[in-house]
């Protein structure tokens, strides 16, 4: 089978894989319907953070096409989402919602054999306890794209929403513009927010900011965009700050627009962030998030998505296929596609 | 009058000091019936954290002598608690219920003259917004020793216990045996909390922890009381951490515990804390919290009190006048008394 393959800083390739088989009585084979690109896959692209060489991707949609002896709910031809972490269902943490932190779970596309999204195959453990299935198989295009996001970035900008606990009425910011942020800034929508503020400098994700709820938008970065927020905001600042990006940067204005009481929700993978428990303590400013337990939110946003209420596939701004996966790197390095989807088989 | 005054490390006198009058319109003027020391006193005592020479103590109850012209709700006579911070009640973080970041309040007790709680006389800004009266004014000594607490420790407490969000069945860990820690045990118990585990290594609190409702003691610290909270819990870690020391260690130990998706209350004041980001981000643990609005907690922990369904004055095991408060902040430095209790007047 073809799957993508990261070989060095800037350079990923797609070279002819074995085809991966049942491993674990638990495990299910997917066939790879659409994959796409995520935001934190450029921190190994752009060499910031180390990657083996080998598999790449953790977000795609497609059939199953064969299930281990030990896979009860999931059957073979079932059309399923899987969440970019496998998780078993069952352990305390995916019992208290925290799939992300399974105790036998990981995550796609981590340089293993057979384990990347952004190929023709994929090899599923606890299927039962990852995948999701969908009702139906003939999707439109525009409804794949919304499955697909499902897998991720709408799942995490719908965490940060939940994490920084937004509620009707909330004046909220949104640190980051891309497919994540984008998704937060529909999630705190959904979840009632009155006022949303995203903070974007790209005219193509201002207005789908816009589109999607955003009534707001600052420019700034740094100290300029905490002003502009205080300014905004009647130097109280905002209910909740949904903080997308995780760098030093982006926290560090997160936590500086939350008003006292307030809770960074924060899905940006951190990247040499120290949060100075002295600087939010007297504003009792908190926070919370991490890797999101999308499949927790699949009750939620699954029907959102096929009832047409929602469509995060609009954050996918190229399209192209494996061939051309280098492309589709390259497109969202250079900020040419807020996210790059890839069209397989 | 008579108050306590700040001299140095080690040195706290009792000095003649002029009797404070009403300022603004919106003061009011405080006879202290009882006063007490906190743990976060013991910071500048030690020498750890600098203060000014002056007036200190912020944790007082007693009389109103007199008012401002515009004081409406508090009067003259009225037998009224002063929590630790003063507020305006009508400010946006007030009404967001964090009246300690009151963007026109402050703290009791940071050394200028007459805003010291150990002291005959206190005058209180923003009477209304921040006294809170207790109807009656025939209390026996136990029940003064449990209003006294309301100033801070037991509103401190239950802040770190709401914090981190304790919800009935949880099993909880409070980091720390101070007059806070034991007081967050009781309030965890109060949140309906299955399995409280007290970290506490001296007999007389780890008492005072059980009766309140501690069904666990670790006297470990550090890597051990991570590994023995974690062996009483599966490998798991706890639903709820609260943190009620404010120390580097503390606080590691407060996170490393933490199972996922926990939140850590904090209500320590943070000495040199740095959260790394990563560190918690994997398992999606949060932290939220700092100095308690205890004027929020009023309306649940004032009945509770003056029904005697808790008892909090039980943290008072040493009992001195002003002229002896050199005695009460030493029985703390040295650890005879869990708090010290100061009757005046």
């Amino acid at each position: 089978m073809k799957a993508a393959i990261f070989k060095a800083k800037d350079s990923i390739t797609v070279e002819e894989r074995p085809k991966p088989s049942v491993k674990e009585p638990t495990d299910a084979i997917v066939r790879v319907v659409r994959a796409c690109v995520c935001g934190s896959d450029l921190w190994y692209y752009r060499g910031i953070t180390p990657h083996p060489e080998g598999s790449i991707g953790h977000e795609f949609i497609g059939f199953v096409e064969e299930t281990g002896a030990g896979v009860k709910d999931i059957k073979s031809g079932d059309f399923v989402i899987a969440p970019f972490a496998y998780s078993d269902g069952t352990c305390a943490n995916c019992q208290a919602g925290f799939q992300t932190a399974c105790v036998h779970g990981g995550f796609f596309g981590g340089g293993n054999e057979g384990e990347g999204g952004q190929a023709e195959y994929v090899r599923v453990p606890h299927a039962d306890g990852t995948l999701v299935k969908v009702p139906g198989s003939n999707f439109s295009d525009e409804m794949l794209a919304s499955l697909l996001a499902l897998t991720d970035v709408m799942g995490t900008g719908y965490h940060a929403a939940v994490s920084a606990e937004v509620t009707k009425g909330d004046t909220v910011a949104v640190v980051g513009d891309g497919a994540v942020g984008l998704c937060a800034v529909l999630s705190a929508k959904m979840l009632g927010a009155k006022r949303i503020i995203a903070m974007s400098r790209h005219e193509d994700r201002q207005a789908l900011a816009r589109e999607w709820g955003a009534t707001d938008i600052v420019e700034d970065r740094g100290e300029d965009a905490v002003r502009a927020v205080m300014a905004l905001t009647d130097n109280v600042g905002v209910d909740a700050v949904l903080e997308c990006v995780g760098t030093a940067e982006a926290n560090k204005t997160a936590f500086a627009i939350a008003r006292a009481g307030a809770i960074v929700g924060r899905v940006g993978v951190p990247h040499d962030v120290q949060i100075d428990a002295m600087g939010t303590f007297y504003r009792n400013v908190g926070m919370r998030g991490g890797p999101a337990p999308v499949r927790a939110y699949m009750d939620i946003l699954l029907p959102a998505v096929l009832e047409g209420r929602i469509n995060p596939g609009k954050v996918f701004t190229f399209t192209t296929d494996l061939d051309h996966i280098a492309d589709a790197y390259a497109a969202m390095d250079e900020r040419r596609a807020i996210k790059s989807m890839l069209t397989i088989g």
